[in-house]
C-alpha cells in the first residue's frame, strides 16, 4: 500500500477554501493539512472558529500560525520607514498580508514534508500570481495545486459540491468582499467593478462614530512609531489602538486603483486609519529632518518597494538592499507629530523633534541671517546660472 | 551732460518695492521704469491702484505686462500634465509665478534698453534666487541691483526713509503675508516660523462658506481641464471659476514643508482649490488611462520637473525635453472626472473616459476571463520567479 | 468541403522554420505562408536563396519584407539617440531587430488574413517572448504556433523529419551560431554557454584585415549620423560604410552578459562595428553639447527605453513617450567627431560642433575668467553646505 | 601683546601653495601650519622633499597626514562597488581624493585650535568648491582664506613674489600638469583645453612598456578585491601592483569630457589602470551574481553617488545610506575574474564564482529546459501583453 500523498492547503475559511477541502481529498486521495496564517487579521475567536471549521470539512490536521510581529518587523516597518502608498493612495493593506502569507506557508509545507501546496484563489486577481511565486521560490519542488482557478467554477457549484458531501452552511453572498488585516482593510465588489461610481459610505465595516475632533500626538523613534500621546506601546498594538481611533472618525478610507501583476486595472476600495495617519505623520516628521536628497532617493526606492511588494516579488534580493537603505535613513527620524482628527479627515499640525533641521540658530525662512549674505547668495545664483547661461548663448534661444 | 541710467524695477507695490523707487532714483541718479508681471493675481482695480502709487513714488514710467495666459500655457499646463506637487504637498503656486514674471522682466528690460534690473528681494528667501538666475541668464550684460538684500534694512527704516521723500503711507505690517496666484496663493507668518503649530483657520484669505457636499464634474481633454459640469471654459477661466467653487468649502489647504534653494528648510501655508481639485482629478484620470510604466515614468519626470521649477532652473534645456515626453503622454487623458466637494475635502467619487483601461471587454479585476486561461498565469508566475527561484538556490538562502 | 487554414509563419530558412513548413502543412492540413522580414541583415543574394528553399519546402507563398529604412527610422534612430547599450555593453543587434520583424509579420498576417501565425523559437531564448508578446498586440485573434517549442525536438529529429519529407539538404550544424543584422552580427555557442571562457578570435566572423591606424570623421545632424569623411549617406548607407571600415580593424567585438526576460542569465558575443563606432562618438558629441541634467536624464530613460525593447516591450506607449523625449534632446546635437582606428579598439580624438558649451569665451576649465569672480564660488560653496552645515550641527556628527 | 593667529594651509608644494607660505605670513601675521594628506599619491621621499620645502618657505609647523587606509576604506571602496565611473568615463581619480584631504584638513585645523584655514585654489576649477564646501561643514567657525582666487594673480607675479622672499626656485612649467593619487592620476593642459584633439601619447606619465598580452585572474570577495592571480593582497597593495601591471600596457588612458561644478565644462587626460581593470573585472562579475533589479538600482544610486562626490557634497548624509545600499549588495560578489591584457587595451575573458547566476542546472541560454515548459512561457508572454494589447484594442492604435 502506497503512502497517502499530504497536501498542505491554504486556508481562510471562506466558499473557495472550504470546498478545496472535500475535493482536493477525493481528487488526490490526499491528506489535507489546513494552514492559516494569521498576520493581525483575526481574533482568537475567529481563528477558533475557523479551526473547527477546518476539522468540519474534513481536514486531517489544522495549523494557525501566529505571524503578526514577523509581519509588522519584517514588512510594515519598512512600509512606515518608506511612506509606502502604491499610486500615491493605497498602504498595500493586503497585498503585503498576502505574500508574507505564503512564506510562511511554503516554509510550513516544507516542514510538515507535503508533496504539495494548494490554494484556493482564482484565475482573476493578484493573489494567485503572489502565491504562486512565493512557493515557487520557497519551495520549488512541491507542486502547486489550483482547484479555483483551473476549474472556474461558479459559487452554486461550489455550494452544491459542498452540500453533496454533507457540508450544509450558509453562503449567502455578501454585497462586498471584506479583508481585514493589521494594516488595513479592503472593500472590493458592486461599485468598484466600474470606473465611475464611489463606495457607498456603508460599504465600509468602520461607520463614522465620533464628531467632536481631537488631537493626538504620535512619537516616533528611528522611524518607528513608539507613542501615542506619551503612552508607549509596542508596534502592533500601537497600530491597533491608533486605527480604532481614527476609525471612529472614519478616517483613511479612499478607492485605489491601479494595475493589477497581471496587468488589467483593477479598482477596489479600502479603509485604513492606522497605516495612513502612521504614513502621513512620519512623511511630515521627515521634511523637517531629512535632507533633500535623502528624501529624493527614499521616494526613488520607497516606490519600487512598494511594486514588488504588491506584485509578490518580495523575495527578490534587491528587496534587502532597499530595507538596508531605508533602515539606514531613519536614525535621524525622531519626534513627535500632533495630529488632528476630525471626520472623514486629519490634518498634520506639526512636529517637535531634536533633529528638526528648520531651525531658527540657522537662518528662518523670510527672515535675514547671520550664517550667509546676501553677497554669499549672489554669487551661488550666479555660478548656478553658468551652465544655463552658456547653453542659452551658444545657442541664442530667446 | 550724460545720459541717464535706466534701471528696470520688479514692482510688486508693498513696501520693499516701494522704498526702491526713490532710493533708486537718488542712489544711483537713474530713471526708474516700474514693471509688473500679472500672471493672474490682480484684478484690474489692483493694477490701477499700482500704477498710480509707482508714479507717486516717483517712477519715471510704469508698465503692467499681462502674461495670464501666456503662464497658463508655458507653465500651469505641465503642472497639470505632471500632476506636479512639491514633496507630495505644494502646487507651487507662487514659486512657479515668480520664475515667470523673471523672464517677462528680463525680456522688457532688453527691450526697453535698460542698464540694470533691481528686485527687492530679501537675502533670505527663495524669490532672489529665481530673479537673479533668471536674470542671469536672460540679460546677462544687465547689472542686477538689490537694495533690500544688499542694505538689510527693518521695516521700520524703509518707512522712515520714505516719510523723509514725502511718501506717507500706512505700511502697518499684516500678521500673516499673503501672495495671491492664479495656481494658488500663499499664507506665511507667524506659525509657520517654527516647526510646531498649524495655521488656525482665520489666516486663509478664503473662509468657509458653504456645508452642503454637491458634486461636480470636471472633464479633461489630452490632458487639459476643458469644463466643468458641461459649461466649456478657456483654461484659465475654468481655473478661475473652479477656485471660486472650491474656496467655498475652504478646499485647498495645506502646509508645505520643504527644502528652500539656499539650503534651509522652510514651512508655508497655502490655499489652492482649484490647483488641488484638478491635480488630483487629473491623476486619478491618469491611473485609468496610462499603462504602468507610463505612470512610473511620468512621476520620475514630473518630480524633477517641479524640483527645478521650484529653485528657478527653468530655464535649462532638460526642461523643454521633459514638456515634450509630458505633453506625449496626455494624447488619451480625456474624459471626465466627478467630484464631491464637502467642507474642507473633496472626493474623487469616479471617472469616464473612452481611453480608460479598465474596461469590462478585458477581464474585470476580481472576475474569470476569457482572454487568458489559470494556465496562462501559472506559466507566468512560474517564468516570473525564475531568477529569484535561482537565486534562493545558488545561495542557499532561507 | 471546408476552406484550408491559412498560417503565416515566420521564416528565416534555418533548420528549425524549414522543419515548420512540412510539419504545419501536415498537421494543420493548412497553406502555409512564409514571411521574411528583411532589417538590413540579408542580401538580394541570400534572400533569392531562401525564398526558392521556402518553395521548395512546399511554402504555398513567400513573401520578403523589405524594412531596412524603416527598422533604421523607427529603432536604430532611438538607440543612437539614447546611446543604448545593454547592460552597458550590448547595442540590442539582433533583438531589437526581432521585435520590429515580429510587428512587420503580424501586420502582414492581418493583411493576408491568415488565421495563425506560427514561428520557429525554442523555449528557452528571448525570441519566443518578443513574436508571442507582439503577435498577441497586433494580431490578438490569430492563434499562435510554435512546434519547436512544443514538441522540444533534437536537431536529429528534425532533420530525419525532413529527410522523411524528401528535403534531403547538409544540416550539420556550425560551432557557433551567427546572426547577422544591420546593428551587429552576434555570435553564440561553445564558450558562451559558460562563464569562463572568451569566444576565440576565430569564433567572430570579421577577421582582422587592418593594422595600420586611421583617423575618420564621423559627422552628427540632430543626433543622426549624416556623413563620414565629408561623404554625405543616408544612415542606412552609412550605417554598412561604417561597419565594413570599423570591422577591417576588428573593432566592435564583445561579450554581454545578461538576464533573458524569462530570466536566466545569458551570454552572448557580438560584433558590432557600426554601432559601437556611431554610439561612442554621438555620446561623446553630447557631453559637448547636452546640459548636465539633460545627459542625467537622457541615461535614465535610454537605459529603460533599451531595457523594455529587449524585452519585446516595444508597443508599450512609455517607449513613444521616451521617443518624444529623445528626439527633443536632439536639436543641438550637431557636429563632428573625429575618431582614430587602430587593431581592436578606436579611440575618440575630440569634436567640432557649433553647440559644444565648452566654450573658451565663458571660461576654460582651470583659467581664470571674467564671467564670474571667486567671491562669486565663494557664495556658491557657502550656499551649497548650509543644509549639510545644518545637518552636522543638529546631529553633532563628527 | 596678542596671540598671534594660526593658520592652517593645505599644502602640496606647488607653486600656488608655496607663494601662499610667505604670503600669508606676512599678510596675517600668523603662523602657518603647512599640512599635506596624503592618500596614496606620494611615496616617502617626496613627502620628505615637501616637507623641508615647507619649512623653506617659513611654515612654522609641517605635518603629513598619512590616510590612504582610510581613503580606500571610505571611499575607494565604494566606487568598486558602484562601479563608478563619471559621465561613463572617469573614476574620479583625483576629485575623490580631494574631497577627502579636505575633511582630513579641516578636522586638523579644529585639532590643533587653527583660526583659519587657507587653500591654494584659483577661482576656475572644482577644488576650490570642494575644500570650501568641506570646511563650510566640517570647521563652520573657521574663515577660509584663498589667496591665489583671491588675487588672480599670474604665475610670473608669484615667482617674483617669492624671489623677493629669497626663495628662489626653478617654477618653469610643465607642459602637462600632472595629478597622481591612488586611484589614477590625471593630466591637463594644452590639447584639453578645447574640444578637437586628444592627448599625445607622451602626455600620459606611464610609457607603454610590455607588448606581449598576459592573463590575470583578479578576485573579490564581498565585492572587495582581494588578490591577483591567487596572491592575497591588503587592498592598497593589491591596487598598487594591478597598477604597475596594467601601466606596463598602457592601459585605462582616456579623457573625460563633464560638468565642472561650477557650471562649465571641463576636459581632462587621466591614467588609471588599476581604477579600470578593477572597475571593469566587478562590474563583469556582479552581472554574474546579481538580479536584474538589483544591478538597475545599483546603477541608478551609483550614478547619483559619483555625481555628488565628485561635486564635493560627500558629507551629505544620503552619501551614507547609499553606501548601506551598495555595502548590502556585495555579500555574493565572489570569484574570479579572468582578464587579458594587451597594448592599451583588455579583455576581461570571463568568471568563476560560487554565486554564479548562470547555472547550467537551471537552464542554459538557448537550450530547452526542465524547470519550465513552453507552455510556461506562452502563458508568460500572454499575460505580459495584457495591457498593451488592452491599450491597443481600447485606442485602436496600428
Amino acid at each position: 500500500m502506497t503512502k497517502k500523498k499530504n497536501i498542505v492547503l491554504a486556508f481562510s475559511g471562506g466558499l473557495d477554501t472550504s470546498y478545496c477541502v472535500p475535493y482536493l481529498k477525493e481528487e488526490y486521495q490526499a491528506e489535507i493539512h489546513t494552514v492559516l496564517v494569521n498576520t493581525g487579521g483575526f481574533d482568537q475567536k475567529e481563528l477558533d472558529r475557523i479551526e473547527q471549521h477546518a476539522y468540519s470539512l474534513g481536514s486531517d490536521t489544522h495549523q494557525t500560525l501566529h505571524r503578526t510581529d514577523d509581519y509588522y518587523n519584517k514588512i510594515v516597518r519598512f512600509m512606515i520607514f518608506g511612506n509606502v502608498l502604491k499610486n500615491n493612495t493605497y498602504p498595500l493593506s493586503v497585498s503585503s498580508e498576502r505574500v508574507f502569507q505564503a512564506i510562511a506557508i511554503a516554509k510550513y509545507a516544507l516542514e510538515v514534508g507535503a508533496d504539495a501546496i494548494a490554494h484556493g484563489s482564482t484565475g482573476a486577481g493578484n493573489d494567485q500570481v503572489r502565491f504562486d511565486l512565493v512557493f515557487n521560490v520557497v519551495a520549488p519542488d512541491l507542486d502547486i495545486i489550483t482547484p479555483i482557478r483551473d476549474q472556474q467554477l461558479t459559487r452554486e457549484e461550489e455550494v452544491a459540491f459542498l452540500k453533496d458531501h454533507n457540508v450544509d452552511m450558509d453562503w449567502s453572498e455578501a454585497k462586498y468582499s471584506i479583508n481585514k488585516g493589521l494594516w488595513g482593510t479592503s472593500v472590493g465588489g458592486a461599485e468598484t467593478l466600474t470606473s465611475d461610481q464611489p463606495l457607498p459610505g456603508e460599504a465600509y465595516p468602520s461607520p463614522l462614530e465620533r464628531e467632536d475632533p481631537q488631537t493626538i500626538s504620535l512619537t516616533f523613534k528611528n522611524g518607528e512609531p513608539v507613542s501615542i500621546d506619551d503612552e508607549r506601546l509596542d508596534p502592533v498594538e500601537l497600530i491597533r489602538s491608533l486605527d480604532k481611533i481614527g476609525s471612529e472618525y472614519a478616517i483613511g478610507r479612499d478607492i485605489h486603483v491601479g494595475d493589477t501583476i497581471i496587468g488589467i486595472k483593477g479598482r477596489v476600495g479600502f479603509e485604513a486609519a492606522a497605516a495612513m495617519l502612521i504614513i502621513k505623520a512620519h512623511e511630515q516628521l521627515e521634511k523637517h529632518v531629512l535632507t533633500k536628497w535623502q528624501l529624493y532617493w527614499k521616494n526613488q526606492l520607497s516606490e519600487w518597494y512598494g511594486m514588488m511588494l504588491h506584485e509578490g516579488q518580495y523575495l527578490d534580493p534587491v528587496m534587502r538592499n532597499i530595507e538596508a537603505f531605508l533602515s539606514d535613513t531613519q536614525s535621524t527620524v525622531n519626534g513627535s507629530v500632533s495630529i488632528k482628527l476630525s471626520p472623514y479627515r486629519f490634518e498634520i499640525e506639526g512636529i517637535t523633534s531634536p533633529n528638526d533641521l528648520m531651525n531658527a540658530k540657522f537662518g528662518d525662512y523670510g527672515e535675514m541671517n547671520n550664517a550667509w549674505s546676501g553677497e554669499d547668495v549672489k554669487g551661488f545664483a550666479k555660478i548656478l546660472s553658468n551652465q544655463i547661461n552658456i547653453h542659452q548663448s551658444v545657442n541664442n534661444h530667446d
